[in-house]
């Protein structure tokens, strides 16, 4: 069998996007004693998108999918409507690693860099839930 | 009097920033009727700042505060803790001039594209809410 050229190896592997590396976020209770929860339970969660800074999406989170979000570097939220936890993108492939993580001054709204996989955040297509604006 | 050099002039006159413009947006019933508001009849208000992309902070809008934003082109809060409207800056002076206004694809969440006057947005003298991070 004669020696292939680098090329023609490449063009025989079919061409797989790598998985985001994941980079999880220490927990520290000290960090978790500053979130406020409303009274079900429930903080905002902002999601932005590292590099661009684009705000792609909010939703919101308890402690446990908080813990989960920067135990496994992806986001998991608490969905309101089914009453249940959801981790982004296990059944749209377009999941959400997260880079850093933040609660704000009063502890009550949280916010997530996160490197968005797929073609965005939003379940309409579009890459960011704010796609439409007021007065045009 | 001797005719004065433009130089000596603008040294007589002290320096005062110019207001920022204002840029009101067209208030469309249209848009407004994508909006829902929870059981107090309120709405997450996210804010970031113009240029930069950096997120200022979140806070709360009823549907008054809402429309006054968007005629006003400043944002308009209100506040839960005193249960009063709070115009952003009246106090402070760290005005916010809005730039772009969006709601999201469920029309729960609100973004406001500001241009941030002042030190920033934060009651401590942050620029941002958001200046503690998990994990460090």
């Amino acid at each position: 069998m004669p020696p292939q050229r680098a090329s023609e190896t490449a063009q025989a592997t079919p061409t797989i996007d790598p998985m985001p590396a994941v980079t999880p976020i220490a927990v520290r209770d000290a960090d978790l004693a500053n979130v406020k929860y409303d009274d079900a339970g429930l903080v905002p969660a902002i999601v932005q998108e590292h590099g661009t800074g684009e705000i792609l999406m909010m939703a919101w989170m308890n402690e446990t999918t908080l813990r989960r979000t920067l135990e496994e570097g992806r986001t998991v939220f608490w969905s309101r409507s089914r009453q249940e936890e959801w981790r982004k993108g296990d059944t749209s492939g377009d999941r959400q690693f997260v880079r850093e993580a933040y609660f704000d001054c009063d502890g009550d709204t949280l916010l997530f860099v996160v490197e968005q996989e797929g073609k965005g955040a939003c379940h309409t297509g579009e890459k960011t839930c704010f796609y439409r604006a007021f007065g045009g």
